[in-house]
């Protein structure tokens, strides 16, 4: 329940489980009843950001430990919100993980399930249904400023998938010919690098600072830490860890300016900010990969490293200040807490992946037993269901040296979250049950057209 | 400089480099010159007090980035307080470890490069000086809680060494015959060990409040989470990483009621705390080892996961909230510290290889290039200068597979603190400088007498 429009709205969930052959996926119909709550100013909807590193890996911020990046914004930013240690990426590649993010759907439901590149001729279908698109029918201006992934043709272009604006890259600053964008144009070819993390800095501030007088939805999913890096003179060599650290460090100066702007236009309360990032590090990149910590490998596989992220919620006032969540969480749930949140319908007639997190930023405890599934690219690989993790497949980066397991593997991952000790032998029944999770999950699934 | 007793101390310190073939050993004298400071009132020199774990590895707390252990007042402490990241025990084993914090000197010099068991007939010698001895030149009430492991026979124990009170286990809880001693008495034969730290901290409270009126030092080394592992049924079950989890859950309560009656006694203000842990995850206990993150490898061996631990250090009013430093700190930087606080003289005739924290711990920035040696037992092994280690030897834990490296492995830790890129090649100028600070060392070393 939040108050929008002086009114207090009810939400009232119905679950419609459409039987255990849907596994966890939730058919939900949500309608709103406007309840007088008296004598309270009225707050517009909460507005919304989510900023999105690329490849930044699990230990590296202050805040998650790594002992010699410099981090002070986005520590502090956990230090008045809450920072989880269990939230996943929707997939260990870019597109498909910014594709779970923006619809709340599983990849293989989109069909967004590889990296697209220049030569690509698909993207995200209108079919689908963007955050974007879900908070305009409350009346949101939208923003995406950054990269966006998701297909560069025409049709498949953010300003074709609920974002009024649009700011930034096509797809990874690796592929070429690269160009920069406002909206449907090139503006710059090829893109100056290095001074990106800026421009979109004072691109995602003027957008906040239009905003005034409306609610608000700023996507901003960096270019950085992606290879290769480049930072401006101003931060270079501000930190230990090498160009890494300081491209990192660029992004939070761009945090805190963010915040800042936000606390200047006397919004901060009533704004709710994500940082999180794409998917875990890109190791064979080598001293200009992240580090995924005490998890296991990184990006382009389906162990914890590559899954894993950091996720800080910040939203004074609401948030606890310094609280951790150890529930388990997924890029998939942002969609449903943004809509939770505005007070928007779930886009119907669909599978939504993602459970809003509203009640666990509001200090409520998670129900246990969490079902997440683990594609690499079309196959899935591995399943979570609260502390286990049962792989049938493992992989090194890219799918190299694919092994299939049978007997699968099983990894008790909040005891051992390097999955460093396969103990299936000594659990068949909880093999059995997430092999039967596998099974309802195949039973329901409906995959959409590969893109590619 | 510190207030003390209504005057001002200026502490003069003349660092006498007796050549660069002296390395980083310090022959100091310090002299005390009193000065008024008017009108301010007079407090007690400060407190101290140093909690020790038994092989807690650096990734082990929730403020170190641990996605599932609980450690809710030790994260308090570090958002109260100052979270080093680049900290290192004084070895990678329990001995040694211990020797090198009480004495500020490496292992090599006191003879203690082993770990002791119950058969054994060394300890420490009465030619060192411990923290505790060194702070009764200052009139400090001393006190030894828990783990001891620098000689269990008469002559070696804390009460023969600087403490006045003792209570505890004169070794690791995994040897055996095990008693409880409290001062030089056997109370409990053999000991339970699952109440252990509950009762630690029954007596550390109790050694505080009875300290009224007089400086104190304690030394609290706890037991756990040593293996074997055990906790009361209070503490069973709390956390998400089974067994070894719920023990430091158990650890972090502990530090909570101790923090907590410093706060009650009004003298929090007063005190400076430290928390750590004597060496790196006992990594083939497997479930029952911690983790050192990103760091390579752990315990009994010469590798970062072995000897960089957390360390905390809280001290209200003094230390800035919530600052991390990256400054390179030695365990045995607590002697230095602990005698600048307390206005006494370093210990004359010896070499201390700490140095005082207390700028750091100010906010000032170190020096750059500090110099580490890396022990496995009398074999130094590395050395770590600046962001540089260079490895003569490497080894599996406990000294297994030792290989000789010629040429050296150099590491940028600062860029790579997994250790995972050699990059001797690139810089063999920074390799000659380390093997250069190896010979310096070797030419001032004077071994002290083995301990067994």
């Amino acid at each position: 329940m939040f108050s929008t429009s002086g009114l207090q709205f009810t939400t009232i969930w119905i679950r419609y489980w459409v039987s255990a052959g849907f596994g966890h996926v939730i058919l939900a119909f949500v309608i709103g009843f406007a309840c007088p709550t008296g004598l309270r100013a009225a707050p517009r909807p909460s507005n919304i950001i989510i900023l999105l590193c690329d490849d930044l890996g699990f230990s590296d911020l202050g805040c998650y430990g790594h002992p010699t990046m410099v981090t002070p914004n986005i520590d502090r930013m956990a230090a008045e919100g809450m920072r989880f240690t269990q939230y996943y990426a929707g997939a260990s590649i870019c597109t498909p993980s910014r594709a779970a993010l923006l619809t709340g759907r599983l990849p293989i439901r989109s069909g967004l399930n590889r990296v697209l590149n220049p030569k690509s001729t698909g993207g995200i279908s209108d079919r689908e249904v963007t955050i974007a698109q879900a908070l305009k029918a409350s009346g949101y201006a939208t923003a995406c400023i950054g990269k966006w992934h998701l297909g560069h043709l025409s049709p498949y272009r953010p300003t074709r998938h609920g974002f009024d604006r649009y700011y930034g890259l096509l797809y990874s600053n690796d592929m070429t010919p690269l160009a920069l964008y406002r909206d449907d144009k090139a503006i710059e070819d090829p893109v100056q690098q290095a001074t990106l993390t800026e421009r979109y800095t004072d691109e995602a501030i003027r957008f906040i600072r239009e905003s005034r007088g409306k609610p608000f939805f700023l996507y901003l999913p960096y270019t950085m830490p992606h290879v290769p890096l480049s930072v401006t003179p101003r931060f270079a060599g501000k930190s230990r860890r090498g160009l890494y650290g300081d491209v990192v460090y660029a992004i939070d100066w761009s945090v805190g300016q963010i915040l800042a702007t936000l606390r200047a236009e006397g919004i901060a309360d009533n704004t709710l900010v994500f940082f999180t990032s794409d998917n875990g590090p890109w190791l064979s990149q080598k001293e200009n990969a992240g580090s995924a910590g005490l998890l296991r490998s990184g990006k382009g596989t389906t162990w914890e490293g590559g899954w894993r992220e950091p996720l800080i919620a910040w939203w004074p006032g609401t948030i606890k200040q310094g609280g951790d969540s150890q529930a388990i969480a997924s890029a998939m749930d942002l969609l449903p807490t943004a809509i939770e949140l505005a007070d928007v319908p779930l886009p119907s007639g669909r599978a939504i992946d993602g459970v809003s997190l509203v009640p666990v930023l509001r200090g409520q405890k998670q129900k246990p037993g969490r079902v997440l599934f683990y594609y690499w690219l079309q196959d899935l690989t591995a399943v979570r269901k609260g502390a286990w993790k049962l792989h049938i497949k493992t992989m090194d980066e890219f799918g190299k040296n694919t092994q299939l397991h049978r007997p699968p593997l099983l990894f008790q991952v909040e005891n051992d979250p390097g999955e460093h000790f396969d103990v299936a032998a000594r659990h068949p029944d909880v093999v059995k049950d997430l092999l039967r999770e596998i099974e309802r999950h195949k039973a329901e699934l409906k995959p959409g057209k590969p893109q590619s």
